[in-house]
């Protein structure tokens, strides 16, 4: 049995004590969170999130990069949401490579090197402040009143703001 | 008090009771989950995922675009997940515009049309395997053994898988 099959037969738990079925579209909290994929990071959990509260965008790193952008758009524009929170974490992936090493390494195996940037970077806060900007420098999303980047602590279950005019 | 605000104050309860605090860096279960961000989709409810678990990826639609290409070389590459579970939901906002009329929207109110394709859909089990196929004609995830795509139902909290070889 699959790891996958293991998960599916856990959704059929979740549904059968599903009480959520008429929630609508829009998210009830107004707001999108932007976060890594990190494994330990339980988004819902750590926020308080309930079925119907928020969006929650993720990728590697927990980084602002066009397909990110399209999301905050689609999720301001057409669903609502005000309010964006970026969360970085301790003990990220993307600390522990560096763009050309990890590009390099996939041309050497596979004789094509990728065409996206892998994102990496070196300092976790300094990436948060990035991201804000990046998130501040889109002409597409139209509000921007309240953008707060954080770093989780895997550790300790934390959240320390980051703040951007420190930069 | 922002809605933000208050987010951050349910975080400072999950870190009062947080006891995860020595989990490994790669997924637990060594699966990547690919979602739309969706408020009503709650991955790790729905998966019955806990924190260490597995990578989760989530956007606008739960679409496979260079970001998330980038995301799941990273995951399977450097993180060590094998398994990877696409889900799209019913009652997506991706099903009510198109490319060009939300890209033309944005156009007429800035003046500048989006260099980012929108990703719209006008079939959820038809994008589920375009997503599939996505990955599978990707050279840099080197992993594509199990690559399995769902539709989750929002009314019922249930799980459909769409098979890819009825396209």
């Amino acid at each position: 049995m699959s790891v996958t099959d293991q998960l599916i037969a856990n959704s059929e738990r979740y549904a059968a004590s599903f009480d959520a079925g008429d929630l609508p579209l829009p998210p009830a909290r107004g707001v999108a969170v932007l976060a890594c994929m990190d494994a330990r990071l339980n988004v819902y959990g750590l926020l308080g999130l309930r079925e119907g509260d928020a969006h929650v965008i993720r990728n590697a790193g927990g980084v602002v990069t066009a397909g990110e952008r399209r999301s905050l758009a689609i999720s301001q524009r057409l669903l609502g949401t005000r309010e964006i929170i970026l969360i970085h974490h301790t003990d990220c992936g993307m600390l522990t490579f560096t763009d050309d090493g990890f590009k390099n390494d996939i041309y050497q195996e596979v004789g094509v090197k990728p065409d996206w940037s892998a994102e990496a970077f070196q300092d976790l806060e300094a990436d948060v402040r990035q991201s804000i900007r990046r998130i501040q420098a889109d002409p597409f999303i139209p509000h921007k009143d309240s953008v707060r980047g954080f770093v989780y602590d895997v550790t300790t279950g934390g959240l320390s703001e980051v703040k951007p005019e420190t930069a």
